[in-house]
């Protein structure tokens, strides 16, 4: 399984991204699902994946194959005039790695399902994240719904929900998508550590931060303790209370 | 949908469902899924559904069936001598509902997947708790699981994996199966009020509470704001620590 989160805020996206991968409970390894491209003061884009591994790499992959061969004269992630023409550029690879693989893999009985959040901003334009589906077509969030999951979602959504609006400080959308994830992280053993963090600050077009958070990082262990230890008191209240 | 939360602890059992069921999101209807037999000082049983509505209520009519009928000679909910007798007889009346209309339901393409949750006491035996599943068979709550969920049981986990032991205090317990049903409640519109709720304590053979929470419920309300505010508290905590 997989658990990914996007944040759209007034001050910039938050992504995090989890590493572990399952095909089965007995074949579980490390798959790293974020991809970022960056081109300082021009472009910086993150993508983060669910869903089939087979399929999300080669979709990846394929977007790189076309940066690599640009003599083509394909438009790619580095030429794409705005966000919404690479979300365009992310469904049409994904359109045709699904041509590809998926009818295959539905006689075979095997989910082709995938799903890939595309977030950035290139210079002149606003920040914006899109989801992409299976069939290459996609979302945006809005300030309504400003966050995208994908993969295992719903341990981490109620969290999300009482705590991001588009005006949220980006350190505190950094703490709401580290404690939606820790609560995915408790809850579904197919879902684990390392993480990976990209925070893009709105108007500045790179990364603000890119790092990964290792198992047993102390930092992250402190959190997750002091967040037990704070919804326990929060609870401990609610007893006195008689329904 | 449906939440429905069991919980086994060493002074009682707490049940707790909603009422709502849904045929496609546009075919939204209340329906009871809880029911409950009791023979004052001889024995208790609570039993909660969740799955296809059609094949849970053939089960419990079955059931009831049989009591009215006791003269055919057919071990009922009421002669059964022990509360595992009493998860094997909805059991077998599982499988004998499933061997009806389960084949029809799969060539309609419609899921058939049912399962009940028996909770109760035999006067002389322990309190037990199994869950049914679609095929009849059961597992029975144990010190190291001592809760069940069925239905839409995702959102309302983590309260209960934090908070819930064997020894954990009735009302405490009841405060935990409550903020379980919140939580869900906040997260799934197909989950809804009113609730039944159902508490049975160790060593009395009937019930401590049974009663209904009608939606708009004062108390209830009160809890629900409390444990918002609780939590945003807990939250603004955690956006001091720097991971």
């Amino acid at each position: 399984m997989t658990y990914c989160v996007a944040i759209k805020l007034d001050d910039g996206i938050i992504c995090l991204s989890d590493t572990r991968t399952n095909a089965g409970i007995d074949t579980i390894s490390k798959y790293k699902k974020m991809f970022t491209w960056q081109r300082e003061g021009d472009r910086v884009i993150t993508m983060m994946t669910a869903g089939n591994l087979a399929i999300t790499q080669a979709v990846i992959s394929l977007l790189n194959e076309n940066i690599e061969h640009v003599e083509d004269g394909i438009e790619t992630l580095y030429t794409a005039p705005t966000m919404f023409r690479v979300a365009e550029i992310v469904g049409d690879a994904m359109r045709i790695v699904m041509g590809r693989y998926g009818p295959g893999l539905t006689a075979a009985g095997e989910s082709s399902a995938s799903s890939i959040v595309v977030a950035g901003q290139r210079a002149g334009g606003d920040m914006r994240l899109f989801q992409v589906y299976s069939a290459g077509n996609f979302i945006e969030a809005t300030e309504d719904t400003p966050y995208f999951q994908i993969g295992e979602h719903k341990y981490g959504k109620p969290i999300l929900d009482r705590v991001i609006e588009p005006s949220t400080p980006l350190n505190v959308g950094i703490t709401a998508a580290f404690l939606s994830m820790d609560s995915t992280l408790r809850s579904n053993l197919s879902v684990g550590m390392p993480l990976d963090v990209a925070v893009m600050r709105q108007g500045q077009i790179g990364f603000d931060q890119l790092r990964r958070i290792e198992e047993g990082d102390e930092a992250w262990a402190e959190m997750s303790e002091a967040w037990s230890g704070a919804l326990r008191g929060a609870f401990h209240e609610m007893t006195q209370i008689d329904v």
